[in-house]
């Protein structure tokens, strides 16, 4: 198969499989980690095949830090959900900028597919991989185990934005959505301003939160930001469920937005969008953790009806 | 108080403490992490002191591997219990050999009071550190919160040789006792023969697991080993809870040797010990967090008794 098992480890009944592969969409080596809960864990005695439920991480983050310290595990286990867990950008790479900063490049590639004009075009291309590449090359994998036809995906911070703009960019491809913390309108903040230069362009605009108004943000950014792209959104209820913490340091800087975001549902009149502010929760895995397994119960609402 | 906060961070409804403080028992700072569940998370609403359940970390923890990765949160938070995440021995000396090997000095104190004859005497007083002075300091500080008649202690790997040897020295101070991956049998595998030399001495002895005979092995050794300990236990149900991963290589290897335990107690005829093999687990926190709550469980059934 495409995968190389780099290490299959117990845990809650089920396992989990820290997977690499050659990627066609980034021109790199991808790794990946699966969890598999017990009924679908071996490939020979699978009965049913499970539904899948993606993670996307946030910035700084490998397939690695929430498949520890998210907990999403025991309740995936218990919906016999497999939970996908994709890493944050290609790596390996030695492009323009890309190992500058913690909040562009190298794990931080904000799930979209770059520009063409940008440096970054040819390898940047994690919305396709996502969407696309990746599920197709599981499923062929693990044919026995994986029902393609029910997926799901949330995201933290970064990732959040990822599970948020993918879902919208794709609608059916994904049967709910939830995010912890998300950078909710990126063109709006800093992070995802920078992102959004980077991988979008033009490299020469300036632009910053206070100056950007409808008519200075550039139109493809708008495609890459849940807040725009609600605005359009014409595929019934959004099955979206949305955690932030209200002690969340990135949240209170206006990196998140979540309100924006509300906002724009409200005024499009959307319904089945839930947001949530936890009193005195920040933006870490304790945050995560708390409130992880309500996610994945949302997705198990829509991925077992 | 003595305690200086360095981070408060909401989780599980409750909140975690990481703490520093100095001890006169080391002579040096130590930090402690702490987990306030809900109800006594704020000591101007308590209206009932909560049960302490003590974890012990393995070699080269700190206070926050458990906190981040053991998940026991979810299942303390609902009983009520605080969670307090000790250090793994004093920090920022330079003692004789003490920073030259993962498994000796730093991070793996073995939770005992080093000899006088050692160079760790003076600093590495774990057991007087765990059992005496640390739960005084902490009852002071937190007098509203914390019941100081009700605690139990677990723990993992070294944490689990910690808190198997503290419970069985120190009757009467702990309701009840689990280990997960403990090395159980100390005097008789390399980890436990290279600390208790070291910490123990004399640093002239010549012995090996396969050399090690009742005769070979130094007296004081036997007060530092749970299977030597409860040879000579006479106070009633051993209200211990063991989990052990039989893809762990640590087990396979004979570091841990909990068969070795679970003979000692059949042939000392004692009761209330479950040992517990997990087919396929290794010994990661991938096991603890899979397990952990059902030891946060047996502490509750003792705890709230």
């Amino acid at each position: 198969m495409a995968f190389t098992t780099k290490a299959t480890i117990a845990t809650f009944g089920g396992k989990l499989l820290k997977l690499a592969h050659k990627s066609a969409t980034t021109g790199t080596d991808m790794n990946v980690n699966v969890f598999f809960p017990g009924p679908v864990a071996d490939a020979e005695t699978v009965t049913k095949k499970a539904p899948i439920l993606y993670y996307l991480s946030g910035l700084t983050c490998s397939p690695d830090n929430c498949s520890e310290k998210g907990f999403l595990h025991a309740t995936a286990a218990r919906h016999g959900i497999v939970m996908v867990y994709p890493d944050t950008s290609p790596r390996g790479l030695d492009l323009p900028q890309e190992h500058d900063s913690w909040d562009f490049g190298e794990a931080a590639s904000f799930y979209l597919d770059a520009a063409e004009s940008t440096p970054y075009a040819t390898n940047y291309r994690m919305e396709t991989y996502i969407t696309k590449e990746l599920p197709e090359l599981l499923l062929a994998a693990f044919a026995k185990q994986l029902d393609g036809a029910r997926q799901s995906i949330m995201g933290h911070s970064m990732g959040g934005h990822g599970a948020l703009t993918l879902y919208l960019r794709h609608p059916g491809q994904y049967r709910s959505v939830s995010a912890l913390s998300p950078i909710s309108n990126p063109t709006r903040c800093p992070w995802g301003q920078k992102a959004f230069k980077g991988y979008l362009g033009p490299a020469d605009l300036e632009i910053s939160p206070a100056s950007a108004s409808d008519s200075t943000i550039p139109a493809p950014w708008k495609g890459h930001d849940a807040t725009e792209l609600v605005k359009s959104w014409t595929n019934g209820d959004l099955k979206m469920l949305i955690d932030v913490g209200t002690a969340d340091n990135f949240y209170i800087n206006k990196q998140l937005l979540p309100e924006n975001l509300e906002a724009a549902i409200k005024q499009a009149g959307l319904s089945g969008a839930t947001v949530r502010y936890q009193p005195g929760y920040d933006h870490s895995y304790y945050f995560i953790s708390t409130f992880g397994q309500d996610h994945v119960e949302h997705a198990a609402k829509y991925l077992l009806a």
